[in-house]
């Protein structure tokens, strides 16, 4: 099977592969207005950082085209997910185009959204290539969430460098943290990766120890939602536990990071607002109850992991080793204080 | 609620809590025949290594007030779930009542399996006792799979212990692991903590390392299905994980252990064999997929977490502290070489 894109402009309105939807169904959401797409984004119809940023540049268009209120529209789109970095990024890029031109044009918008899906298409690829370099040959990569192609316009992160290691030939084999509690793990990246035929097996997030203790995993690789300027990284409920067991197996821990998640006005990651999402996520799986009637459930939807447990970031630009407030400095990133 | 007993026997029959039905609803099964137990514990109706010990005490009773072949009978319980360690050491028990009357006497087996349930029932409590001695006002628990009454005769392990800190006042609050793949703690744990009153909330087993970073915890406890010689333990899959992030963060990290799981026969925890269970517990919740289809999972049942991570082995004879080979030799173990 060939992967969809995660989002597709048509010329009139956005085309949205639904994500909840996923591996079940491969099903596209027609979004005709900016509250539609906010709505997309908190509901997670679409997930992944860059792609997040993308369709909310697209959105501004379609506030645009209708002529909507653009600071409402923008503060809505704004709102709708709030520890991604890429969604202001993308949402200040528009709202330059706007200060720029002092008037609404939908055409200079519209290419300028454009742009930034081909620029996350050729970044990620960078990217990937970059990571690759890093892996072995016949190296087994522990991964968590999904950071695939349909999580970017491009060729997807972490879990393209797995893709592209198995395409050149480096990779053993794939373990998926399954990634509790919305299980993108066993969902996504297994399907991304079955689609592309890369040997995976899914775990729960708890085994990883086991796995490192039995010498399975040669390098850890994931993703990221934001990076402070001191190499602090938010990302995915679970990924400062698994950080602090590869830690303890000396298994190497590779966090991949566009420019665009980058945040260098963000001085660690204390000063991350980690977004908490609804208990039930937890206590239902598919709408079924699997938790104790009335149970209590605390859902913090990311977690911190320090940079000192970072064996290297990721970019487009090249491998960022420690101390990361030196290699981060003097990047030519977009989200520059 | 009043927390139901894991088993009763009525002078005619056992009545048995079905724990595959809980938190859903409370239904006792009414057993008569030692198959029908032996069905029960290969089925995991009951659970929790001292209850099925207990079970299976009381299935030898139910053959001999039938006049079933009493060995036959013996064989298919220990048959019914052959790694519990104590399912072997209470059928042990009771051959060697039948050995040491020469005939099969209802009554004194009855005596025997009684004795057994009232010692579990003692023997919890008292490890209970030393456990909440370890614990400071106001403290904060996490616990990892459900380790409650319902798994004992008494009044459970680490979670028992937990229970007896709410009781005594001393508990601010407790911390759940859902503990997948079975989600034995958002379902049995929060279940049987709601109906004591205790304070508690459920988190993924990947969450516990921002709770920690966020000094939000005091003490993890957890129980064990085996202690080895050298203090390694056998536990639930996710708990050795659990311990590296205690150990990160300096918090204890205290293993409940009944004399009757401590096994000085197992020299270390790479002698323990780890089962493995259905890829389906992992891919499937209550019948419904989560994964991508077709997609493969590992699932061990167990992991290891070595003797240097665990604070304190809190048994009936009380807490054991490093090196545990010393510690562990010299006490009145059930289970000795």
């Amino acid at each position: 099977m060939i992967l969809p894109p995660s989002l597709r402009w048509t010329g009139t309105h956005l085309e949205l592969l639904d994500q909840r939807q996923l591996p079940g169904s491969v099903v596209f959401m027609q979004l005709k207005t900016w509250d539609e797409v906010a709505t997309a984004i908190s509901s997670m119809a679409v997930r992944g950082a860059p792609a997040i940023g993308i369709a909310a540049a697209w959105g501004v268009v379609l506030a645009a085209q209708a002529g909507d209120d653009l600071s409402c529209a923008i503060r809505g789109l704004r709102a709708s997910r709030p520890t991604a970095v890429n969604l202001g990024w993308a949402l200040k890029k528009m709202e330059s185009v706007l200060a720029s031109t002092g008037s609404v044009n939908c055409e200079s918008l519209a290419v300028v959204a454009a742009e930034l899906q081909r620029q996350d298409c050729l970044l990620t690829q960078r990217l990937v290539d970059h990571g690759v370099s890093l892996l072995s040959q016949g190296c087994r990569v522990l991964h968590h969430c999904h950071t695939g192609a349909i999580a970017t316009a491009g060729v997807g992160t972490a879990l393209g460098v797995i893709s592209a290691a198995h395409a050149h030939g480096v990779l053993r084999h794939a373990w998926l943290d399954e990634t509790r509690p919305r299980l993108q793990g066993a969902a996504l990246s297994a399907w991304e990766l079955g689609c592309l035929g890369v040997p995976c097996t899914v775990i729960v997030d708890g085994a990883s120890g086991l796995l490192m203790r039995r010498g399975e995993v040669d390098a850890v690789m994931v993703g990221c939602d934001r990076v402070a300027a001191n190499g602090d990284v938010a990302n995915k409920i679970g990924t400062y536990n698994l950080a602090l067991v590869a830690k303890a197996h000396g298994v190497p821990f590779y966090v991949c990071a566009p420019g665009s998640s980058i945040d260098l006005a963000t001085p660690d990651g204390d000063a991350i607002t980690i977004e908490e999402r609804d208990a039930q996520e937890i206590t239902h799986v598919q709408g079924l109850s699997v938790a104790a009637p009335g149970a209590q459930a605390w859902n913090p939807a990311f977690d911190i992991t320090p940079a000192h447990l970072v064996t290297g970031l990721i970019t487009e630009f090249g491998v960022l080793r420690p101390p990361y407030r030196e290699s981060l400095r003097g990047l030519s990133l977009p989200n520059q204080p």
